[in-house]
C-alpha cells in the first residue's frame, strides 16, 4: 500500500476509538529517540552524512526479520509535497518541525495502519513513534520497542552504559522516551478548572500542550499530556507515572461532567444541542470553531444528550476538517473561504445523528 | 365566541399573511381616537363618569344595525386578569399603557377575528383600531371607519367643525387617526442602514418605533412606522403619505437583500442556516434571541435559502413565544428559565422546514 494510501485516506490507527477510556482519552503515543553511532546528530548533518542515515535505515528495514518493520519503506521528503507533509502532521504522524524543514535527507516511515511512524533525521536520527487509540500506553510502548528492536538488529545506536540512549536534546537522554496522551476535557474547560488542572499536572513533572504539540493551542479542548524527564527514569516508570496522572484527570473530568448534569443540566443540554444545530446547518465554519463545536457534540454524546455514534467518525472528523486534509481531498488549492464551505459540507455529511 | 377565544388561541387577523407585500409588511393598523361629548376626557374620569362611558358604548354596540359591531361585547378590565391583558398587548390589540392601568371603567371590545379592537377609556374614550395583514392601510381605514360610523349612530362624539375630532392629546386632534405599519427590515439592519432609514422617515413627518410601540426596541428587526401629525391632514392624506413611504422602504429592503445575495451570498446563507440550526435545536431561548433568530429565518425563507413555509406560522410564532402567551398556554406561573425551555419547544414544533 505505501504512504500514498495513508495520505489519501483520513483514517489511521489512533482514530479507531477501540482503546480503554476512549471517550476521554483520544490517543496514546510513545516515541523513542534514537541516534546512530559515528554519524553527527541531525543538526550537524550535511547531504552526505544525511544520506548515510537514510541508507542505513533503508538497509535495516530491508533486512528486518520482524513483521513489524519488514516491508516498510522510508519515504524521503523530496518525494513528499508540502501538502503531503502537512497531511502527515494533521494525522499526528510527524511533527510540524519535521514537516516544516524538508531537507532532502529527512524522511518518514509509516506502516499501513498508521500506528507506527518513524521520523528520520528530525531532531534525532530516528524517532520511532507508536500511536494507538484510547489509553494504551503499555501497548504503544511495546509496539514501539518491538519496532526499535527490529531496527537495532542492523543499526548501531549511540548508547552509553551510564547515560543510556544519547540524543540531540539533553532532555531526551536516557530512555529517549516520550510518552503522551491526547485528552478531551470539556467539563474541565467549561467549569474553568483548566489552569488548576494544568498546574497540578506540571507539578507532577508532566507537560500539557495543545492538540499539535509544543506552542499550539488547546483548540477543541484537546490537551496533550506528556512526560518531561527521561533521564533517571525507566521506561516503565515513565509509562506508569503518566498512566496514573491520566487516570486521575479522567476521573476528574467524569466527576465534573456528572456535576454539570446535576447542577446545570438544561444549560449543558442547550450548549450541546446548539453546537450540534450549528454544525449540521452552517454554510461555512472555521477549523477553530468546528473543533470547539465538535468538542460540545462529543461531550453531548458521552453524556447521552445526543444519540450514540460511532466514535471513529468523530475522531476522523478532527483531522478531516483540517486545512491540508480538505485541500488533499479537494485536489487543488483552496481559498480560506472555500475551505470553510467545504468543511461545513463534510461535517454535515458525517454528523447526522438524529 | 367572545374574548376568551381570542385569549386562548394565538391567531388573530393580522397574522394571516394574506395582504400585499406581506413578506416585508407584517401588518397595517388604523386607529381612530374618539371622545364622547359632555363627559370628561379619561384622565379626568371617576368611577361614575367612567361608568357612563361604558354604559353608552354598551348601548351603542347593542343597538348597532351594522354587522361590523353588532353582537360585540365590551369586556371591562375587572373581568380580565393581568395575564389576559398582557396577552392582548402581545397580540397588538391593546396598548401596554391600557393594560398596565386596569381601572374598573376601562375595557376592550374585540371582534371574533381580532381584526377590530376598541380600547375604552384609554387615553381617549374610544380608540377604534383595525389591524390587518400586509400593506392594507386603505382596507384597515375603511374597516375602522365603518365601525366608527356604526357606533356614531348612537354615540354623540366630541367634534368641532373647525378642529375636527377632539382628543385628550393635541397631537390626535383633527382626524383622530393614527395609521401605522409593522415592517420587517433585516437587510436594512444587516447593512447598517437603520439609522439612515429612520432619519429619512422622521424627516417625512413619520415616526419609527419598536415592535410594541413607543419606547420599545426594534427586537427581531421589526419596526413600526406611523404618522405623527393628524391636524390639518385628511384621512386620505395620512394614509397615502404613509403608504408612499412604506413602499419606498420596502423597495429599499428588497434592493438591499438582492445586494446581499449578490455580494455576500455565502455569509448570508451561513447566517440564516445557523439561526435555523439554533432555533430547531436549542434547549432554551430567550424571547429577544428568538425574535432575532426568527428574523434571520424569515429573511432566509424570503430569499429562498430555506424552503417556503406558511407565513402564518411565522407571524403566529412572533406572538406565541412572548412571555404571557407562554404562560397562558402553560396554565400557571412560570420561572424565566421554564419559559425559555417552553419557548424553545414551541419553536421546534412549529419550525420544521426541511
Amino acid at each position: 500500500m505505501g504512504i500514498s494510501d495513508i495520505l489519501n485516506r483520513t483514517h489511521v490507527a489512533w482514530m479507531d476509538a477501540q482503546g480503554p477510556e476512549s471517550d476521554i482519552v483520544i490517543s496514546s503515543r510513545v516515541r523513542l529517540a534514537r541516534n546512530l553511532r559515528a554519524i553527527p546528530f541531525p543538526h550537524l548533518l550535511n547531504e552526505k552524512t544525511g544520506a548515510q542515515v537514510i541508507a542505513q535505515v533503508n538497509q535495516a528495514l530491508k533486512t528486518s526479520k520482524n513483521n513489524i518493520s519488514r516491508g516498510l519503506v522510508l519515504v524521503p521528503f523530496n518525494q513528499l509535497s508540502s501538502l503531503d507533509r502537512s497531511v502527515l502532521v494533521e494525522k499526528h504522524l510527524i511533527s510540524p518541525e519535521h514537516a516544516g524543514n524538508p531537507l532532502p535527507y529527512r524522511g518518514v516511515v509509516v506502516n499501513d495502519e498508521g500506528s507506527l511512524a518513524i521520523m528520520v533525521n528530525e531532531e534525532d536520527h530516528l524517532r520511532i513513534q507508536c500511536v494507538l487509540s484510547g489509553l494504551q500506553l503499555n501497548q504503544a510502548n511495546k509496539y514501539a520497542e518491538l519496532a526499535d528492536d527490529s531496527l537495532e538488529e542492523s543499526l548501531d545506536y549511540a548508547f552509553d552504559e551510564k547515560h543510556g540512549y544519547l540524543t540531540s536534546c539533553p532532555t531526551n537522554v536516557g530512555t529517549g522516551m516520550r510518552a503522551s496522551v491526547m485528552l478531551h476535557l470539556p467539563a474541565v474547560a467549561i467549569t474553568n478548572q483548566t489552569n488548576t488542572v494544568i498546574q497540578s499536572i506540571t507539578q507532577l513533572g508532566l507537560t500539557v500542550r495543545g492538540m499539535y504539540g509544543e506552542g499550539t493551542e488547546a483548540t477543541g479542548r484537546l490537551y496533550q499530556v506528556s512526560n518531561q524527564v527521561t533521564l533517571g527514569q525507566s521506561e516503565e516508570d515513565i509509562i506508569n507515572n503518566l498512566w496514573t496522572v491520566v487516570i486521575q484527570i479522567v476521573e476528574q473530568e467524569r466527576h465534573l461532567r456528572e456535576r454539570l448534569l446535576k447542577e446545570m443540566r438544561y444549560q449543558v443540554e442547550d450548549r450541546v444541542l446548539r453546537s450540534y444545530g450549528i454544525l449540521t446547518n452552517a454554510r461555512m465554519v472555521s477549523s477553530t470553531e468546528a473543533l470547539s463545536l465538535l468538542s460540545d457534540v462529543r461531550m453531548g454524546i458521552d453524556m447521552r444528550i445526543l444519540p450514540e455514534v460511532n466514535r471513529q467518525v468523530l475522531n476522523e472528523l478532527l483531522v478531516a476538517i483540517m486545512p491540508s486534509h480538505l485541500q488533499k481531498a479537494f485536489g487543488e488549492e483552496m481559498e480560506p473561504m472555500q475551505r470553510d464551505i467545504r468543511r461545513a459540507e463534510i461535517i454535515k455529511q458525517k454528523l447526522n445523528l438524529k
